[in-house]
């Protein structure tokens, strides 16, 4: 079931998002609606979510999260755009509606990514934040640009296409998927830690191993649904790691091996939260909805 | 003639992005290669240095002035891989080497690009500074996103991509020119300030001044040199502007009154510099170099 503050959230941190573009003084309107194009393109917006509920759970203000929040979702969206170039994935379809290079152009696309990344980190810069110190706000931007670049998401792309028609043996597959997806659901975490009043170092460690088993089970997720799912539900062809011949979880466990796989890491994910002194009703409702989720 | 410290500055800002790059963790080796090949492929450092040498001016410490400078190289260096792309400017040869997707391939080249970005303000964001407040270090995050992004250098290409065989009055050469090499000229000044002890605002004002006819003079001059220089001295191939049908300041201009304009723009430049209260000798020596230069 859908928890009711993810549609909060996604609207909180759209209109951030928008509200970000708005104040930009974008000279070329090509670029500018690229970017508007790509950013409000729609999506489920679970990167801010985790921040916002995990933000909210360790007693952030709310106001300090948007920041974070919408930075984060700035850098996957970015990135998107990028996987779906004709170089590297060749997608035409995201969510339902042609790519940000299929309608425009692939110069605009390569450019609206690479203005989509500047802003994540003018969002996260020049945010007024009211209880988060300027050494905590830096300690972010380290962590984005850790998390979005060559230690992190692109080198799990690089990867990924590295072994595209090459197949991947489990370890590759799942080292891959931690670097791709999982450094951003991590970055999630570690963001709402720094936008929240010091804790112990013990309960970052709790809240890492949550993300960790989160980011896995949601990936394993995606690999079960590009099977089980179709195109309409989806929002982009189903099958289509299949016919890329892309390694998925089910490809080298079977379905069932998989599904039980997913169902291992949710039940450490839950785990770790339980051990947290925190409510994490909302993170564990999170949890069981990236894990039960259609599409 | 070009001034002794620029070797210098050249040599430890490139020491300071090679150390950055070891430190990287990179799990794919054709990214990290591609990164590797491509930030030290060589080039002037203008922009380092012209952070090293107002820093110094300004009180800086020299520790403190090496990661803004590397920093902004790494944006300066990911747009060029980009911007070299087919899908862009198309450019097989880069300071007389390959370009990073004839070396490598196009989806490397395009992470690589992605994952510099992201480097920039890891460098930024993870320097122990010694004399700079981490607000100030926020504020030089927040230039340098600003400068690359879409309200500098994106929207600069994006302007230039979009009037190739369209045809520039001198109004749109000019903003395009000031977006895609002034923006980032201009954040050399920015960040140095800010990595120095707080000045009076009309010291701000006069250095801004400085970058900004810096910054256009060594587009003017730029090209002139496409027209006057050889392939072999360039780097790239001569003339390759008026090919590809560019709009340049001396097709506009005529090629003396281009070279007028580079002058009164260096002139404006050394009148800005010589009103602070500064010993300004290390920036009029750079400001003289990049128009007497060669390639």
């Amino acid at each position: 079931m859908k928890p009711a503050f993810l549609a909060l959230d996604q609207a909180r941190v759209e209109q951030v998002l928008q509200q970000q573009l708005q104040q930009q003084d974008v000279a070329a309107q090509s670029l500018q609606q690229a970017m508007h194009y790509s950013i409000l393109l729609g999506g489920k917006r679970i990167r801010p979510s985790l921040v916002y509920r995990c933000g909210l759970m360790l007693g952030a203000r709310l106001e300090d999260l948007d920041a974070p929040a919408a930075a984060l979702e700035a850098i996957h969206c970015y990135s998107l755009i990028h996987d779906d170039l004709p170089a590297m994935d060749n997608d035409a379809l995201r969510r339902g509606k042609p790519t940000c290079h299929i309608a425009f152009d692939e110069a605009t696309a390569i450019l609206a990514g690479d203005a989509i990344q500047s802003l994540a980190f003018d969002i996260l810069s020049s945010h007024s934040y009211q209880q988060v110190p300027a050494q905590r706000v830096l300690a972010m931007v380290q962590q984005l640009a850790k998390a979005g670049g060559a230690a992190g998401m692109c080198a799990g792309q690089a990867i990924d296409l590295a072994h595209t028609n090459q197949g991947f043996n489990l370890e590759t597959l799942e080292q891959m998927h931690c670097l791709k997806t999982g450094a951003l659901i991590q970055c999630a975490i570690e963001l709402a830690w720094l936008a929240s009043p010091a804790t112990a170092p013990e309960e970052l460690e709790l809240l890492r191993r949550f993300a960790a088993s989160l980011g896995l089970a949601f990936q394993v997720q995606d690999d079960i649904l590009d099977i089980e799912s179709d195109t309409e539900t989806l929002g982009k062809p189903q099958g289509s790691d299949h016919q890329a011949n892309k390694a998925t979880y089910p490809a080298l466990l079977g379905l069932s091996e998989a599904k039980r796989k997913a169902e291992l890491l949710h039940q450490d994910a839950l785990a770790a939260l339980e051990q947290l002194p925190y409510p994490g009703d909302d993170l564990k409702a999170l949890a069981q909805f990236l894990i039960a989720r259609k599409n």
